[in-house]
């Protein structure tokens, strides 16, 4: 087993800190996305057709790609702590809340720095014009999320799950493109301090 | 236990499938999104913040928004048929289809539409270049998952899933921006008409 990763990216961290707080161990095989290694044919065929990464490979070839998918396999595997909630409205609950930080902060986020940055020119057809739409959308989510987090301690209630990780690498990948947690976000702020200082955040 | 609804987008189509597939009747509560009754202040404040549909209310007053979250929690409660897969691999394999279906199929269809049509006017800011950025996204996966269905019957193996789902509806949901299954996409075509076929569809 082993996972087809990328240390500069937001989506294979999401899976290295859930690993993390895991406890699981697993090799990690770190594809050169500044080369599009993770593009070629090669990559595509054998292992993602998409050539994203991250893409977990289990022993009997099977791949698995979207991170969390990954996760999700690991949660069947190894239930605690569950990181995906546990009954059926809490795993509905931890669902909505994690959907909603990749819809609402992480995808903007993303889509800002995909249309916006150097590292994209000619890579994919950029539209400046919409990766501003974008970070409107992203610094309108801060301003909800702030909201939010004024009633609870974690994203989706008073237990670190899932939705803390996407929403985490969400805003730390949003410093590439300058949105950033403004000082009237206190607590989005204290969100953010909490979980940063958890271990795993330094996966 | 009520379902707040809208007849003409595509999400809450992809539970009324859900629903029908798995035989459970839950009422529907029909918003007039033609008017933004999901936008106004009422709805977000009492329903979801984020104004969108489909959102599940359960009798404890519990709102669960966000489609795959509401599916998921009738999978919980009613496992039969299995939508999204059994075991861990398998389980992981369905998530892995669902979400390649739709951030690859049913999100680029969604945002040309959102970006092109006189319905989005003035309601968000439309970046018409985006829009056909789009368009081409999802015209590249319709080949993409056209090859991919040389080789087996449903989009995540030789079962009907979720999968299958997100994919039928964006597929007729691409049709209202002129997004097509072209002729030579004889793999892609005749899933849909299977799919098509099932008494679901017609949710």
């Amino acid at each position: 087993m082993k996972i087809y990763s990328s240390s500069v990216a937001p989506n294979p961290r999401r899976v290295r800190i859930f690993l993390a707080e895991k406890g699981i161990q697993v090799p990690f095989d770190d594809v050169d996305i500044t080369k599009a290694v993770n593009r070629q044919p090669e990559f595509r065929r054998n292992i993602n057709p998409l050539g994203e990464v991250p893409v977990l490979e289990l022993d009997d070839g099977t791949h698995i790609a979207e991170s969390v998918a990954i996760c999700r396999y690991f949660e069947e595997s190894h239930p605690h702590p569950p990181l995906f909630g546990t009954g059926a409205v809490e795993r509905a609950v931890v669902e909505m809340w994690n959907r909603r930080m990749e819809f609402h902060l992480l995808l903007p986020v993303a889509q800002t720095f995909r249309n916006t940055s150097d590292f994209f020119k000619g890579r994919i057809p950029q539209v400046a014009e919409y990766g501003e739409v974008c970070r409107n959308a992203a610094e309108k989510s801060y301003e909800w999320m702030n909201e939010e987090l004024a009633g609870r301690r974690f994203i989706a209630g008073d237990r670190f799950t899932i939705a803390d990780i996407t929403a985490l690498c969400a805003v730390d990948f949003g410093r590439v493109s300058k949105i950033r947690i403004k000082p009237e976000h206190r607590n989005l702020a204290r969100w953010r301090e909490e979980v940063s200082s958890r271990p795993s955040a330094k996966a």
